[in-house]
């Protein structure tokens, strides 16, 4: 029997003969630690069954991370981000992965695990969830972002969400998952223990370590550790960092600088632009504020929402009256002022954007004011940041935003955390996630350094499946995988041929040749008439497309009765001699639309 | 009598009676450094007259630097540049200064002063010497990538050139203009010393403070500490790394970083992607070469080109049969050579991106090549180059692109050397040019710190004109300056409307409704027929399209007589219907084009 359905899923399992020559039986280890092993409705055949990691997104990219385990007739999913598009895709909103998968094999998915609330971990979730059904797991944090997020979509109320702690288990068939508390950039910052009958895969998450970090919750790397003595199969872990050396600083050491500069601030108002899911760096704001007698007032939909869930969930410790309503701000003099707002990307539409365009309706920049970009451009974003920049300090601001000031540290492992990782779970294989290619490879270097054997490493692409039996590991097969691209309302109607339309567009505007054709005669009875957009400003190009309709009446009239009634290559002979025209007096290359209409 | 031409040209001289009240007579100082003054033949109304410092680029932006410089009747132009267009001028090639101010006064113009041989200083060059006449100066290795650019544009007969080393003078009617050696990433660089009526200026070009330059050519730091000392009404000083603290290493470190990697290169192929025009660069990897017994290949037409030039003019000294054709190179050993590519911005159509792409058809990326970019990626550029060094990575090659690896140095001075050129020059007023307004303050900043009084240093922007007799200086009024934009063999013939068009169709894509009406009758004889382009898959939206073709006829049917005949109001009618109906089925908006045929 050949797994031959139409995903193009090779060679992955599912075939019983197929298995049981490949490979040995699982041995029969302990795999959970600390807790008693509970034996699986199915456990005879689950033992035998080799266990499958199949990442969908977030490698070999930044973003849409995402990644089923399956084993046997289970199936769970971790995290299920979005990333955002890049000028390749104009006027794409968001890019989430393919879920076609998952969707062929919905029968098998008992939940989707999330490591924590950021857009790439959570952002692809609600479309998911339209098309599948399965309880949501993730920390009180993430799971009140989520809540968010499926309410915009209208489906909340279909949707069981499971607040977990770490250490927490959840049941996945014949696999059970278990929360590690790690550091990140986000409260309730997961990494997730995967016991399967072939052994126990770590999946670190997104994280860093903070030895002093600003609720005082540190990662658990004790329990890493003890994972590590009792065996670990293999460790998936977060490659965003790989390239840097050294360690990530500590979140608390923002705090410190912003003691310094509330005090530089003098009498200004101060201003902080960050990322809103960094409720840490809200609390030290917060924290800086009450020590120097300000309020703060919070601008931005994302940081009110943010802050208000983290509030609400008691991840934000706030003194009484210290947050006021920005509508109130007028009454409190600049040196009585924090303000709190999104933008720190440069983002065309956030607060801080408005604010450095004169454009928002309640803050005006002044040399009163003392702003602070909280925050390191994420590459891609550079000259957004950089126009903002360039605008506050023109309204005599002074900006905060050099990476000299330490007002911003990485929510992710630098070289020496990813080695200490390593380190504590001392697996048998590893999988470097969440990365492009370059990080990966950075990644692996650092495990050789370790001692992981280089055939012990995987640099995985999404799609693959890599397939598992305690003793090997291997890619053995590929399911589809790439992107799916949301605009507006559409998920997955804008596809390469439209971008490569759009894009066509965007570079040399098109020219569109319009003739009406009378259906019997073939007479031509309008036209040919010449319209372009984005190609021209063509009240000074008016001698060219004056010349360009007679060369279409040129061509026209060279045509024989027979050839008029040939539409297709009618317009391609339209099509090359208006192109060839236009290069010639141009050097561009428009689009060239032929319209051909019958009267 | 007031000047009120077309040109927006306020207040700035050329008015005697304005002047000879606002303005005492400048002092007669001993403007000229070690060289007897030679006497104007205009010397008593020269000496009356202030100077006009009119940039026309390069401040608050990023490149096309361009600079005029006026006194009484006379005029010059210091560097004529280009620059790169962002992201929100699609399909746009170059972008040079607004030359008209200029062109209106060609009269005057007694000369064109080139710093250096960059871009950003020579690129707009060619498009100006099409509208104006007037000699070039420059240093040999600048004349020699000027020809190469008139060459093209073919005019480089009709202009004159003139090759001038450091410390030779260039008349310009009333004013002097006399190169000063300074250090780049180019070589030939030079600043530039105005002798004027008023006073001594001092423009640095783009310049950093090489103790060790690859060539020996220190900058001419006496000189500019005589100048100094003789007394500069002005400085305008590069403002490019005011952020950076600290200085900037020597070229040299480059070199010792390259030993170190070719010996880690072992027995592979070495790649070297840099600047083309960075030849002290091309340099040590030639002497690596030769040290190592590689020979040398060169890749990408702009290296090419601009190693030929050195080569021809003596900036580049190469062993004998160090250097072979790159169709030779099969019969050489991996470790037995080193090419030199293009590509180091990840360009798409450069070497080193087809390279990668797997895409030339010369060489092939293995894992028995070693691959150094040598740079640092410009603003903007980021996502180009890591896509580059991830395909390169993928084929197995190590590839060198960290800065931790000092395979590359800045070209431009980092605050320490800029307070050290202030404390040189010792300028009464100051102005910086060459950056974004950030780099600006930052310049700013610095000139504070050595002192100079706040009133006495200039932020200024492109099209102020700022006078000064020698005892004030200020901006006393606008002339035309902003971006021409190239696309093609257009000048300018693309601007804020085809751009808006572009930004339009790149995001949502467009929709064509087309109809057909009798001119006698008004009957609708045709259509409506509806055509998309970038908006949507379409064979995945039949539906949507029939019924907006459905809804198309709907408005038409609903039309009188006389409605069909006001074609414009008619147009508006149906682009609103369809955009409200495409934009609640979708929540897109594509831009739509209502086209009416008369018959």
């Amino acid at each position: 029997m050949n797994n031959q359905n139409s995903h193009n899923f090779r060679n992955a399992g599912q075939n019983p003969d197929f298995k049981s020559k490949k490979y040995p039986p699982a041995q029969n280890t302990e795999p959970r630690l600390y807790r008693p092993q509970k034996k699986s409705p199915k456990s005879h055949e689950s033992h035998r069954a080799p266990v499958r990691i199949i990442p969908l997104g977030g490698l070999n990219e930044i973003g849409k991370n995402m990644t089923v385990f399956e084993c046997s007739n289970d199936m769970f999913i971790l995290d299920c981000g979005l990333a955002f598009p890049d000028a390749e895709m104009p006027g794409v909103d968001i890019v989430i992965p393919d879920f076609s998968y998952v969707i062929h094999h919905k029968d098998k998915l008992r939940g989707i695990v999330i490591t924590h609330g950021h857009e790439d971990h959570i952002g692809g979730l609600a479309y998911l969830l339209k098309k599948v059904n399965a309880p949501v797991y993730g920390s009180a944090m993430t799971i009140g972002l989520i809540k968010h997020k499926l309410e915009e979509h209208g489906i909340l109320n279909k949707v069981p969400l499971h607040v977990m702690d770490a250490r927490k288990t959840m049941k996945m068939g014949c696999m059970t998952a278990e929360f590690i508390k790690v550091n990140h950039s986000i409260p309730g910052s997961m990494g997730v223990i995967i016991y399967t009958p072939a052994g126990v895969l770590v999946h670190t998450g997104d994280f860093k370590v903070d030895f002093s970090p600003v609720d005082g919750e540190r990662i658990d790397l004790g329990y890493f550790g003890a994972l590590g003595n009792k065996g670990v199969l293999a460790l998936m872990a977060d490659s965003t960092n790989a390239e840097r050396p050294g360690y990530t600083p500590s979140e608390s050491k923002v705090g410190a600088s912003f003691e310094k500069l509330f005090a530089r601030a003098g009498n200004r108002r101060i201003i902080i632009a960050t990322f809103s899911s960094n409720i840490h760096r809200v609390q030290q704001i917060i924290n800086m504020a009450a020590k120097t007698k300000r309020k703060v007032a919070v601008l931005g939909r994302s940081m009110v929402n943010v802050i208000a869930t983290a509030l609400e969930l008691g991840y934000l410790e706030v003194p009484k009256n210290i947050i006021i309503d920005i509508e109130t701000i007028d009454q409190y003099a600049p040196e009585q002022l924090v303000l709190i707002t999104t933008g720190s990307q440069g983002e065309p539409m956030s607060a801080l954007t408005r604010m450095a365009m004169h454009d928002h309706n309640k803050i005006n920049i002044t040399p009163l004011d003392f702003i602070i970009l909280s925050a390191t451009p994420i590459p891609g974003n550079e000259k957004h940041v950089t126009k903002v920049v360039n605008e506050l300090l023109k309204s005599g601001a002074e900006v905060i935003y050099e990476s000299m000031y330490d007002v911003h540290v990485s929510g992710h492992a630098c070289q020496e955390e990813l080695k200490l990782m390593l380190a504590l779970t001392r697996p048998k294989f590893f999988i470097p996630m969440h990365g492009e290619y370059k990080h990966l490879v950075k990644h692996r270097g650092l495990a050789l350094e370790m001692g992981i054997p280089k055939e012990n490493i995987l640099l995985s692409s999404i799609g693959n499946v890599i397939e598992t039996d305690g003793n090997t590991m291997q890619i053995v097969g590929q399911v589809p995988a790439g992107r799916t691209l949301v605009d507006g309302l559409g998920v997955g109607d804008v596809g390469s041929i439209v971008l490569r339309d759009r894009k066509h567009l965007s570079e040399d505007g098109l020219i569109i040749i319009i003739i009406g054709i009378q259906k019997n005669t073939n007479e031509i009875v309008a036209g040919p008439d010449i319209v372009s957009r984005g190609f021209v400003y063509v009240r000074e190009a008016e001698d060219m497309m004056v010349q360009a309709k007679l060369l279409m009446k040129h061509v026209l009239n060279g045509c024989s009765y027979a050839e008029l009634r040939e539409w297709a290559s009618l317009k391609t002979k339209l099509r090359d001699k208006m192109s060839e025209f236009i290069f010639e007096q141009t050097k561009r290359s428009p689009m060239i639309l032929p319209i051909i209409m019958e009267i």
